[in-house]
């Protein structure tokens, strides 16, 4: 591809880039799909996130993105301590009930539920369970970044693994 | 599946995960594979990343993990500019050749490499380009974590996705 031909692609202006641009651009970025939970007082919480990363094997330590308007972020706020419940291929209707409107209640009724180290509820048939004290919070723009260290794993074999990409659900296996 | 059936997975105790068992659960993690870029003073230096996560889309914020000890980090320290190229379907070449050890000359060597807006070099034809201000940085355990003000975005329709899990190359369509 030459020079001229990066100018037929979409190319938005320098500064410019809308929330509307963005989000067309990141659909753009396959991911995997995670429920992050949380115990406060007793009372789990959990929410569908995409954006979850890995910073550090030493200590394990791994962050996970949370809009600060959003109705869980004062149980993680209060809390300390979260899992990430990686999604495993075959898993997109718990994805879809805790990425919705739905209560707390109702999204736990779905789904087998224990706990590990720190007490939020981890998915047990996830495929890859991270149990994680929050260590640090920063806030970005909208959004708090959770950063935590990892005091629990918890593995489940060859479940495939359960991805968000174009707006849709897709799976490897 | 039940309580009891949990305590037949691998299950790491409460604060010793060690970075072994953490790897070995993130390879569990699919994620795209990047190649993120940046000029420091007209060179180009850039590496394969699956740390690179949205935060935002009000203003379009996204963030990239980096080692302190790696041999680019300099170069993006000074140069308060970076590139996330995230690969199509079919760049594994490129994803190992800046995944290795290779000279920053031979690595760009390879692809067809220009600039939006910042000067940090571009590949035409990745999936999506998210030409970035680097707003922040943040020291957690070995890594600094790039928070980036998205300036430019560029697209390619229908590449297809390069993806890393299970510690291989996977594609989606």
């Amino acid at each position: 591809m030459t020079l001229s031909a990066l100018t037929e692609t979409k190319e938005t202006n320098a500064g410019t880039v809308t929330a509307q641009q963005y989000c067309q651009g990141m659909a753009s970025v396959a991911a995997a799909v995670n429920i992050v939970t949380t115990s406060n007082h007793g009372t789990p919480a959990g929410f569908t996130a995409t954006a979850v990363c890995s910073v550090s094997d030493d200590p394990a330590t791994l962050l996970v993105c949370l809009n600060r308007q959003s109705s869980v972020h004062q149980a993680f706020s209060q809390s300390r301590h979260l899992a990430v419940n990686t999604l495993a291929a075959g898993q997109d209707a718990l994805s879809n009930l805790f990425g919705g409107r739905a209560p707390m209640a109702e999204r736990f009724s779905q789904g087998n539920w224990s706990t590990l180290s720190t007490g939020s509820p981890v998915l047990s048939n996830a495929a890859v369970i991270f149990d994680c004290r929050i260590i640090d919070v920063k806030s970005v723009a909208t959004h708090d970044v959770f950063y935590c260290q990892v005091v629990a794993i918890q593995e489940q074999p060859d479940t495939g693994a359960l991805l968000y990409y174009q707006r849709g659900y897709h799976t490897l296996t």
